[in-house]
């Protein structure tokens, strides 16, 4: 058993809540506070603060506008978060490549 | 995108120095508290506190006995938390799985 895949992966992506969001954003080139809200059933205060950790990070680009007068946040991966996102996800595949057999 | 398998990661594995101390349990019928620590270069505290966490959700157990008249610890994996790790791993494929192609 090698540790090292597991000592890797990243912290800020690896948060399940940051995961799913990451994952949604990955498939789309981007979406609405709304929508990824619903799509993952989390609070508003957990979408905020997720968010704000992942853009701090650079991993993520908060865009605000006005739309019917209302204002519309949208979220889509930068290529720093598209790069990050796929190194964790290459660790994944190590981590069950090297468990698949143990269990 | 299905987030299902998100929302179902248990974060009693999920956490990485647990993810790393059940993956390590599982290729081993059991290890002492020294070799899991050296081998994932982690600290006391943090073995401590994972593994009480661990043994509290009923995923491993945690043995004292005195050899050379010095206290040895050693922990191996339930059969409840095998099957946690193996319900946990078939998540993480299923992750990677629906991520491939996408990053």
């Amino acid at each position: 058993m090698n540790p090292e895949p597991f000592l890797q992966l990243d912290r800020v992506i690896h948060e399940k809540g940051r995961l799913a969001m990451m994952s949604m954003l990955a498939a789309s080139p981007r979406l609405s506070f709304t929508e990824l809200r619903d799509a993952l059933a989390m609070t508003d205060g957990n979408i905020t603060a997720h968010a704000r950790t992942l853009q701090e990070a650079g991993y993520i680009a908060v865009t605000k506008v006005f739309q019917a007068g209302r204002p519309l946040t949208t979220f889509s991966l930068t290529e720093s978060g598209r790069a990050a996102f796929a190194g964790y996800v290459r660790l994944l595949e190590r981590i069950v490549d090297q468990t698949r057999g143990q269990v």
